[in-house]
């Protein structure tokens, strides 16, 4: 049965606390892409198709004339940031995309010029922003945000607005009191409590206003009880953490490869090299330990050790990521994994991606931007599993241990749009086609 | 509901065309297992998990504990060569096993002597073959397989048998009328057609007898019209082509990978270097074709370039092997993959994968085996489809396109386990785990 | 003692058989040095230093600086190709060059027209050139050849010319009669002898009007004993054959490493992958043989099996080129190096390299004529043993193996320029720094 | 003029502080050796060939041939270490070697037993030593193991003694007051000066017994001015530091060919894995820095950035070392380098090394021993710079920079044999090759 989705009308504004390298990337990409001198590849909202019906259906839509999503036309961007430079000279700062393609936007980019950031340097010691908002309290940075969030708004004449941080990563901490609850939280806010990271000033400030907000870094953010408890009760949906890109993406393919066929793991060593303002920020062992520990969370749940300790329980799993200036954006990585098989037999794989961090990561950006939209038009509100998909760490029920097997993450999302769409879902059983045969010819 | 399967009782004859490095390795390590000296690994049949019902049931039986296979301890090897070397001779040429566990189960293998082989050296121009059957016609070579078959039975006191081809690949020629039906290639073996190669003498004895024939070569075999009619007219399983090991697993790992996130794909170099028997088969040139024909086939099944040809049309995809003697049985892969991101800038991914050729495809032996003599228990004749997730070019119903994508397969072949034990089907949806957080907590 | 060399005055004439990616690199590359747009990176002639005298005397000038060659400014750039495009235009097909590097030099590019070539198709079959000179006999053809150089020398008012061949590889074929002596060679230019390859009329025409000929391709050409013949008897610098880059660079680094630790090697697998003219050419197995030969000779040389028997003589050495569009002039490169070390122990290297074909022949090209017309002034003619460090198959003295060890002629090249300007060779001994610590302080 | 060398005559002791996988592997390999089971693959004295007189001359007897080394016969090996392992159950331990060869030689191995270390933990966090020697001052500490010498010497019956450090990387310190003359030096023994490392003790303890010293790690030791001042005071040959094996040999190969070349090189990232003790030490911080400090030094000496800023004065060079347990003492390095070429086109090139971390190393101990004897014997005192061929910080003469290329430290050390032995130094010039050809044939 179909359920209720309404329609996309009007502009839909996109949100991004921190317009680096990914947030440039993705804009100057949609304006580029909406006048046809380039493509959306890496978007699966707008490359992908879905299969529906049975194979011999040769049903195969586009994802995007499949279920009702804004149309990339509708798109309008604003952001923060801690440098005041405009889209276009941060995009040329970034070095990702050629000189050629950003003057064809440049128009576009320049009229994006970022608002104030909320930030706070203990939480990004690599960076030296001026470009900040100034407030006596949490609780004031945060009603600021919303008075530019609501201006936004108005001066954009968006019907709908989504959030997607694609700030830096911040320094580890773990959850505390302040986090538990959403009248802990607030009281914190009113006390500057330390333990208030700023991506939860965005955050905070998005749920209160009812605009859905995806977490792209590793931080807590909005993986904290506070933030459901808000999301639950705003109806606004909720969503992270950590783009899954590069080096985890590939990851995330192999592993549940290795799995299917029951071959043994005991060593996956994994390092990056990259030169970004990420690399710089991730050079801080503080923030590095943030990332490390999103990254590392992947294995576990793909080989379930416990349950297969002949295979896995002695798996030594190493992530390193390395600041090297001279690659820039073009983040690269290298892994080894010591695998064995029958009777124990020992193999390796040796795994090179070169890789561009911001072309991955920008496509990520658009398609949250586009599904949060539509779970909001669903009256899908707090945490969406169902995108997990995306993420490093995706964010799940208390109950439930996140799924990383981005094929079974692939076939969720699927089986979630056609559950809304009213189709069957997929088994991939296909038996029938057999029964047929099965008399002599 | 649940199927009916018989139990599997008594002794399980597996027949095995081809006593070289995958063969001997297989009976090697079975023999080894039994005694308790090694484990199985790399077998789904006897180390992977299946979870059924929700994931928060956490219910995850062994596949051996969910569904009625044969015991290893019921196991009894025999097979067919073109060389007279016991098992226990032929692994020590084969280089693939360590002697010190070779020596622990000499006695078995010794007890091991290949049946003299229906040979045909125009298949296999590199071989040199001494140990070989004559007969005047290839009727008359049918009947001595199916000779020795019935011996076999015999002496092992064998309740059921299944035959798992692990000879040579052929040289490369395309179905013509004598594999059109039945009756053509009965004539045809009355006339010595030379269109019938020896993998078809094999397989023809055992469809004859109602022994369950797979094919892990990728030589045509059962693939062709005659032999399907023959196996649904004596209700016997038949399964091929060609065992999925090492660079063609990884391929049909990585691609759906790639095609998930909806990215280019330019270009995809595959080199094989390797210094085996099969090796060494595959020098020559016509052999070589039937083999990449098949390892060419995988990607555009899983690309569906005519769906999506802004990403996938002009793939360029080439495959090489390249014998190598240094490194024997030890074959390593290198492919160098161009794909292509948002707006289309280019990446590329490496992997280098230094596998071990009978390693990989020695318990594929031993779980196709298992799973072809539950499939005739199972009451499941003709084309298995079921299996794709073994073979790099599945056998499909005529009007079905194979598939490819290696957790597609796994989905396919872990529901049809699930159908036959009568247990739900799992589509990973999941959203009533949501339902109840959307009360204010 | 100094040896007379006499100065370079007036304008170097550099005549190019074969205008296509390296040719057109070169030039367009020269040009934009010249407007100080670039620089001239990867030559050892305009950026190498030369150590004189002791370490503690610090005097390390530029190549350039310390000997007399042409100055960059002086170079006229003309040439043959079976296509009719201009400089410009070929360099825009190569795909080599940035748009915006070849715009600055355009007219510069433009100017340049390639004149029509001596052809043969049945030395390359890939190619189907139409710009091509028409005669009745080789010998004829030679004339045109030589009427050429005439012309381009006096409309651009040289005062020398060099001739260096960046045509493709022909196919293989061995020494035979015809390429004996002069005199024979004379007779087959008049009976159209099959056996004299296009190259061999550049070659022949250049050497007999006194023009020095170095051989870019692995083509016999001046490696014939007519040539050499003809070389001495005018005077005239030969040199060859077969730019050493990429993969055969990096062998002749590695290797002398490998033995200079007394490392045995057991096998070399080398493959390539690349997309350009040269790929296309090389993708016919006769055109490949000459490149094997020559790509395969490089091992024995540097290792020296039947001195070491116990280290290399084993060795398995195979190489592959395979043509793949997707990467265009972006060559790549593939290596596993089998080595054992201490007991026999095995250990593999693996080295990928991505690099760029023409950009790194480019240079070689330069390096070439500055130094071959250097020794031209110098009065050395014949053969030219200490360029050895720019080919992959040295031409020597008959009763001479050609030295591979990039270090060793790296020293020959060295010490030949430091014997032209009566400085002391070096030898790397330096004991005597350690005479004078040997009192107690 | 050959120089006055005295004869190898009568038993040479080979002592080794730190009996781990380096020692035992060397030792165990010798024992192997000398009973004909196995062959000193990786040792230029044994298996390697020098070249005398002219190349035509065909003369290239092995080293070992040609000028007068201890034999492998008369070596006897002792050490100390902080664990009382015999040499049998340490070589079990390292899990270097096969079971196989360990039981070959067991009897030899069990009969070497360490001596008492002399140990600081502060030098060594990661490691936990029992088997110490316990004294008041490090004077009395230095003296013990003079006595353990002494003993060593006479119940061996040894003529001739050598000492090379095979203990761990102490932590990183700068020289200071101290180190800076003998009498400093013995006045902080007395004293207990905390910049007085473990490894300074036994360096001591040989120089004054006039025992050669060769320093394996990379640690200061014999690298301050109060060791050289006992190094001359007492005729004693020095050398170090730090075995050149894996990536720093590959380095030291590769590098130089660059720079002949003139590429420019960006950036150069090495990392690698490792998993045993050696692994576990560099963990720590402190300790790896040491080991940085000495694997960065390598580039700068032979690209010159000063001499070429063009080519190398913005390389960004980039080290690492991951604790690994999974690869044991199969140590692995991958490397990243980005280059450039002719007008500045980036390339990139990328090693992957398979190693072994005592079967590269293990040669090296035996050679510097048997070459420290000869310098001993050749009258040759102080700093053997002329053995920097195996060291990644060769110690040389206070005005000297260190040579690192590895070919100009191999012709350094071929030179000094032939001088030795009274043969021509060999320079590659070779014109004289050529002169003859010059008459027309």
């Amino acid at each position: 049965m179909k359920q209720h989705v309404t329609e996309p009308d009007g502009k839909l504004g996109v949100l991004l606390p921190g317009l680096g390298a990914v947030a440039t990337t993705l804009i100057a990409g949609v304006e580029a892409i909406k006048k046809g001198l380039s493509q959306p590849i890496g978007s699966l909202t707008q490359m992908g198709n879905i299969r529906l019906g049975k194979p011999t259906d040769n049903n195969r839509p586009r994802i995007k004339d499949f279920i009702p999503l804004a149309n990339l036309d509708d798109l309008v961007f604003g952001g923060w940031d801690v440098y005041s430079d405009n889209v276009y000279e941060a995009a040329v700062n970034a070095k990702v995309l050629e000189p050629g393609l950003l003057n064809a936007v440049r128009a576009e980019l320049e009229a994006i010029v970022p608002m104030k950031a909320a930030f706070d340097k203990r939480y990004a010691k690599n960076l030296d922003g001026t470009h900040v908002k100034r407030a006596d309290t949490l609780y004031e940075l945060a009603q600021a945000v919303m008075d530019d969030i609501e201006q936004f708004k108005a001066k954009n004449n968006c019907s709908r607005l989504v959030m997607v941080w694609c700030g830096s990563t911040e320094i580890y901490f773990e959850e505390s009191s302040v986090h538990a609850s959403l009248a802990q939280f607030e009281e914190g806010l009113r006390n500057n409590d330390p333990a208030i990271a700023p991506s939860m000033i965005y955050a905070y400030a998005a749920l209160k206003m009812g605009v859905p907000f995806a977490n792209g870094a590793p931080n807590l953010t909005v993986d904290i009880p506070a933030m459901v408890e808000l999301a639950y009760l705003t109806n606004t949906p909720i969503a992270g953490k950590d783009f899954k890109t590069g080096q985890t993406l590939m990851k995330t393919i192999l592993a549940p490869g290795l799995n299917a066929r029951a071959l043994g793991v005991k060593g996956w060593f994994s390092t990056n090299i990259l030169g970004n303002r990420d690399g710089l920020v991730l050079d801080d062992p503080d923030n590095f330990k943030t990332k490390e520990v999103s990254k590392l969370s992947v294995l576990d749940e793909i080989f379930q050790p416990d349950q297969n300790p002949e295979l896995y329980s002695e798996l030594y799993h190493k992530v390193r990521i390395n600041y090297y200036p001279p690659h820039g954006d073009n983040k690269e990585s290298w892994d080894n994994i010591d695998i064995f098989g029958w009777l124990g037999y020992e193999m390796q794989i040796k795994i090179n991606f070169l890789c561009r961090d911001s072309i991955l990561a920008a496509p990520l950006v658009l398609d949250l931007a586009l599904f949060m939209d539509l779970s909001k038009r669903a009256g899908m509100s707090g945490i969406q599993e169902w995108l997990s998909f995306y993420f490093k760490s995706p964010q799940t029920a208390p109950e439930l241990a996140p799924e990383h097997d981005i094929f079974k993450q692939l076939t969720k999302l699927e089986n979630t749009l056609r559950y809304l769409m009213g189709e069957d879902l997929v088994s991939h059983l296909g038996l029938e086609y057999y029964e047929d045969l099965a008399q002599p010819v």
